[in-house]
């Protein structure tokens, strides 16, 4: 894992080598810190793909029945079409409650080295079980859930189609394998910054670049870097200087509920950036709806640089570019409940 | 428009009729009282559908920004992939209240006299609007809605697309136009039905057809006839004998609100049986989750017959008949939220 003395090492790299960069140095150096996403889903290592897996998976992704009011799916917060979030500072959940932090897109999301802002589920397959049993977001119950979909004729033959050769391919296990395996295909290549890592100079424009020799440079991609520009370590929100409680409420230390580590404290999983000016509102408390905003309360909190308009223009304008093709997704035909399937309990 | 007096006259005609039917008399009888959904959307009149406004109306739909919260779509009671419903008894709308009745189909409501339970709008471009300003449902206001998408870049282009030569494209008709083209296209052609009245005798099995010679004999369709074997006509619900208040809760006196003709008390516009099987639970009240159950209902209520186990098995084995392909949908790209769009108000 990436540490947090890269922050330093690479800050200071970065002041020693400044704006002096030539284009094809500076595109030489992004394809250092940073990978391009692939046009094809990565393996998940433990639970290979099957197109009957896929399919059941994007099933369940989409299917309210999951939770205990059949009124909320995995896509009500993460919603395909939508920058995989739901443009809410925190999610509405179970009884119209509101989650506890912003919810993270679930595109790309299966490149980050572990999952939720704290980190608290190491994959995909992890993660999936996790709102449904949440009393805030699903409030189901894993026994529930698997006894719901077990009344669903057109389930029981969907799961066993995917996890053959067992009597009881209905399990919460198989459940997870199965919506993780569908997330793992909501990934967006061929951004231009993509293209540019890629070999194309001019998939950036000169503002485009100029921000991301800025992003080097003032030491962005200490944290943000790898194929999700994030996603790949922990960093506390507030390295130099810790932000207002309005951004930033005393309440939630992040990482620390993880570990019980006093380090922990306010650490939180470096969110990637990619696809990021479709994704507000920003940061874990989602209390911040302006990208130029968020890039400036980084610089003074992470860096401690008061980055002045033109630099916002341009580091924003570079996370312009992070945007890929999105997901296009056509909506699976849920099978239909009958007259023993559980009723929702709203 | 159909009348009631046509219950009575049909009634009697299938008493004398009864079961002397050739298959071949049935399945003509059935080309006389039914028509096959056509296998491409109808026209709209006054509102010509162009692809950019079918496109443009996808996305409205799709989008729970048309909502005060940004967390509710029309899509999130009328699910495509979902049988056009939420599976609900009534619908869960704005801060998790409950909707007055039972979410109908949005799958060739197209098709319907009217829409609503009530036949309050008189066709789906009057209808888009309903759920968009009621304070129980998604509960914006005409006003707020056109100044969310006016302050949304891709909606302004995809309005200007859509409905060009105006300088004023987002108006909140121009937002039901669109939406009610999109829901035009959500038709289901194909049912084994629609075959057996194309011509195909064999596409219904022997159950099924004995199901439709009932369905036929005792009456049923007197009211449930034509392209969505209901859906065409008013008629109170209890027309022999009313059922108990669980099923026909007092106080919802369906069109009377409408027409404060105390005639139109407990008169619902009759429901399309287009997918019936899928689309659980019944009834305005919802409060019905098994078909055979509801049939029974039905028998007792407006014709006043008790069917017997083995005919409510049939006419259930027709309803079934009754489900067509359904629609293939993918989900659009929506536009995204920029800095000085209105944010939710959950």
């Amino acid at each position: 894992m990436r540490s947090l003395s890269l922050i330093a090492s690479l800050s200071l790299a970065s002041l020693l080598a400044a704006p002096a960069w030539s284009q094809s140095d500076l595109q030489h150096q992004a394809q250092q810190l940073f990978k391009p996403i692939p046009s094809t889903p990565p393996a998940l290592p433990g639970n290979p793909a099957t197109a009957q897996r896929v399919a059941l998976g994007k099933m369940l992704y989409f299917d309210p029945r999951l939770s205990e009011s059949h009124a909320i799916s995995c896509n009500s917060c993460h919603m395909v079409g939508m920058g995989g979030v739901d443009l809410q500072e925190t999610s509405l959940g179970h009884r119209w409650q509101h989650g506890g932090r912003n919810a993270p897109t679930v595109y790309n999301a299966v490149f980050d080295i572990a999952q939720f802002w704290d980190g608290r589920a190491k994959d995909l397959e992890q993660q999936a079980g996790g709102p449904l049993v949440n009393p805030v977001e699903m409030d189901t119950t894993e026994a529930h859930v698997v006894e719901q979909l077990r009344a669903i004729p057109g389930y029981v033959q969907a799961f066993a189609k995917a996890f053959p050769g067992g009597s009881d391919a209905i399990t919460f296990e198989n459940i997870r394998r199965a919506i993780a395996l569908f997330e793992a295909t909501l990934i967006t290549p061929n951004a231009p910054f993509d293209r540019y890592l890629k070999g194309d100079a001019k998939a950036l424009d000169a503002s485009q670049r100029e921000g991301l020799a800025l992003f080097i440079n003032k030491g962005c991609a200490a944290c943000h870097a790898g194929i999700n520009v994030g996603g790949a370590m922990y960093a506390p929100f507030g390295v130099v200087e810790r932000p207002g409680a309005e951004i930033l409420p005393p309440d939630d230390r992040g990482r620390f509920a993880v570990t019980k580590t006093a380090s922990d404290a306010y650490v939180f999983r470096v969110p990637s950036l990619r696809n990021v000016a479709l994704t507000p509102p920003y940061f874990h408390s989602g209390k911040v709806w302006d990208l130029r905003q968020a890039v400036a309360v980084m610089g003074s909190s992470q860096l401690g640089a008061q980055l002045t308009d033109a630099e916002i223009d341009s580091i924003t304008a570079f996370l312009g570019s992070l945007s890929g093709d999105q997901p296009q997704v056509t909506l699976p035909i849920l099978p239909p409940s009958v007259a023993t399937t559980p009723r929702p309990k709203p």
